[in-house]
């Protein structure tokens, strides 16, 4: 007999309608994906310790496993399970690059765990969906244009709210921090980042008690933080502040050349925002971040970047990247949570086959077999209990038809769509349901 | 910069064209669950640890986890990683039993993890593709009959070997061995289940020497074990060896009733055969094993039953349940190593824009758009290199046909197919590609 249930919070589980939502959304998102020419891989869901950690602080998320019983305990404590899908993504091109041809685009699209305090939309197990590509030698620029155009693709297609992408480039960062003196960028991205958190006055506070920055140089990194452009405006803006520095200047013509490919897509899907800089210390360019409309609080359901080391081995063999990842739990869980999806029924059955007496079952599964082999899902009701019994079944789970096998004097059965009532005719060799109940639908509530 | 790559043994990872053969497998496993009213659900990765040892025989071959940081060790020390999709199953159903409806028929497609040592066909990560159904109160035995039809629908419709499903039902088994007087018969089904593994005298050699069984009594036990039939001649076949057992003719009843319900299906697919037990304890009827021709040491590439108690909480509540799973990592794995599937391509691309000069990327770009809103797999090539470079890229990953930006005086552009070398004038608005070649095909190999 079965123990009690524990309930595990920052697990999340759907009921099987959320998960039709869920899988009908996967569909979608692989089918564009492979319109642009990206392949599907997967990659185990564990790596040995010490490639999870060369990514900058996420040493405290991380699970390791031990075997219950270990007798190797060497080999097996040195591995951790994949906090995201970028890592491993590096490490499987590196493992089979001989075998792969570049630049080579992959989507993948699997659960990560991170051992984080569960709170709202923040999971210890969720969906990531990843495209990346990785060049060899030198990936260009376009690639860094591409990401955010599919991401535009794939979620304006969803029956999802609208998201706004926002770019950056670390390089802009990066340069504008030295051309006012900062020697270590990399702690200025980590608190303007957290500007839309907590905002300017406490950014400005940090700026200068934890880096010991002075007020002035303070309010310039602000100064910065606070250009948001949907045009090629933010390069004038910038320029504007006054601060000289070569890696600046690369920055503004990378972002420059990014939101110019860009520039056919609707007007306020793209923001050059130049504040966003990523958590991750191995983005070393173009950074990205969606925010779902009505949704901000949420923050990011969409992210990425461009990483040129991650998956290299040394300067001589580059094999430089850029690649972004959708959030998927933390949309859906918002939008479960909101009632934002309508699913026409709980269960794929279309037709239920009543099962009039034992003696008749054979009959019973053949004639399932006949609206199968048809593309028309089907089940017999396993007894020959009572029809009123019977169709109750259908109802509880949303089946819209039931067939009764009794052939009336011209040789015809009888169909019943038990939502309306109305019950039909049928032959057999060429029923077939209205195309909207063929399939359980989905959605949006209004 | 990363470390060098660590190859880790159990944990296999496909290659891009492997990979479109698992999912273009995993896509029509899907389907016909679907034709067949299972509804799609996941669980989490993992469960308490005292519920993944509800199951007998398998708490060596368990992952447990813990944080990296653990701040609250208790919490997370007491989590494993599922070594299969029914112990979480089961818990799902109960954990959210107010909100299905019963009999409540799901499919589950996920990984599972097993701290095994590595071999041929054993993996420490691999896919189970999972069926099961989980009454309320009582489960016809309509279901243990249904599991192997729709195995039998599924794994011969897939593009791999024909595979033979072998049934018993344990209570055969305890029924004739306590009508023997032993009396622990569970002993007894773990030794004749190694009868295809070990043979006839090893086996007789372990119930004598483990079991203290006496020679005649050993050689009973064997005549049950050698009886295989593809009918009912199998209920005969047991009752001319005189035991006699309540249990035993119950399960012999509902073994014949199970295998009469299959008697359509062709000739040789289902055996009744009496010494397949399972490994897992929570079996308590029906039991299922599939062996793939030509691949028979591999062992079962697919195997369930029924477990009457797995799931319940108590006697008053019982959810009685049947499944199947099938092992797909174990059965790709070998077809890979033995180059069974050919892939036509490498790459969802179907057609490569070439970029004649920097200044037609967006032309080129809202071409490759237009291919794709007609459901065309197209990439852009990155850079306006030399036209030969563009077509090697094409190439080397298989994209069957480039197309080229510049028009001719009647204003068509030209598309070139390059596995054969033929160029034809092409009009964007009507150019569709073979049928055969829109997506990568997947054949077996001669």
């Amino acid at each position: 007999m079965a123990k009690t249930i524990t309930k595990l919070t920052g697990f999340p589980e759907w009921l099987p309608e959320e998960r039709m939502v869920e899988l009908e959304l996967l569909k979608q998102m692989s089918a564009i994906f492979e319109l642009y020419g990206f392949t599907s891989i997967e990659t185990r869901a564990v790596e040995p310790l010490d490639r999870l950690l060369q990514k900058g602080e996420s040493d405290k998320e991380m699970y390791l496993l031990r075997r219950l019983q270990a007798e190797d305990e060497a080999s097996d404590s040195k591995l951790g399970l994949h906090f995201d899908l970028t890592v491993p993504f590096a490490r499987y091109v590196l493992e089979h690059k001989d075998k792969l041809q570049f630049p080579f685009k992959r989507y993948q699209i699997q659960k990560v765990w991170r051992g984080e305090r569960p709170q709202d939309g923040r999971f210890r197990e969720f969906y990531q969906a990843d495209i990346d590509v990785i060049g060899e030698g030198e990936l260009p620029l376009f690639f860094d244009a591409e990401m955010p155009r599919i991401l535009y693709q794939v979620l304006s297609k969803l029956p999802i709210p609208a998201i706004t992408l926002h770019i950056n480039n670390r390089k802009i960062m990066e340069g504008y921090y030295r051309g006012l003196g900062i020697e270590n960028p990399l702690e200025v991205f980590r608190l303007v980042d957290k500007l839309d958190k907590i905002g300017e006055a406490k950014v400005q506070k940090l700026l200068q008690e934890a880096l010991s920055m002075n007020e002035t140089t303070a309010k310039k990194c602000l100064d910065l933080g606070r250009i948001r452009t949907s045009d090629l405006s933010f390069v004038d803006q910038v320029k504007m502040l006054g601060v000289k520095n070569e890696i600046l200047s690369q920055g503004l013509e990378d972002l420059a050349s990014v939101m110019n490919d860009l520039k056919d897509l609707p007007k306020g899907s793209i923001v050059a925002d130049l504040h966003i800089a990523r958590g991750l210390d191995y983005y070393t360019g173009t950074v990205y971040e969606g925010m779902m409309k009505g949704f901000e609080n949420l923050g990011a359901v969409c992210s990425g970047g461009r990483y040129d080391n991650l998956a290299s081995e040394d300067e001589k063999n580059k094999l430089p990247g850029v690649g972004v990842s959708i959030g998927l739990s933390r949309i859906l869980s918002k939008l479960f949570a909101s009632n934002y999806f309508e699913v026409s029924r709980r269960s794929p059955t279309c037709v239920l086959v009543a099962l009039p007496a034992v003696e008749q079952l054979s009959e019973a599964i053949q004639l399932a077999e006949t609206l199968r082999s048809r593309g028309i899902a089907a089940e017999v009701f396993p007894e020959a209990l009572k029809y009123g019994k019977q169709i109750r079944y259908a109802e509880k789970k949303g089946i819209p038809f039931v067939w009764f096998l009794e052939k009336n004097p011209q040789g015809l059965q009888a169909v019943k769509d038990i939502r309306s009532g109305t019950q039909v005719d049928a032959d057999l060799s060429k029923w077939v349901p209205p195309t909207e109940d063929l399939k359980p639908q989905i959605k949006i509530k209004k």
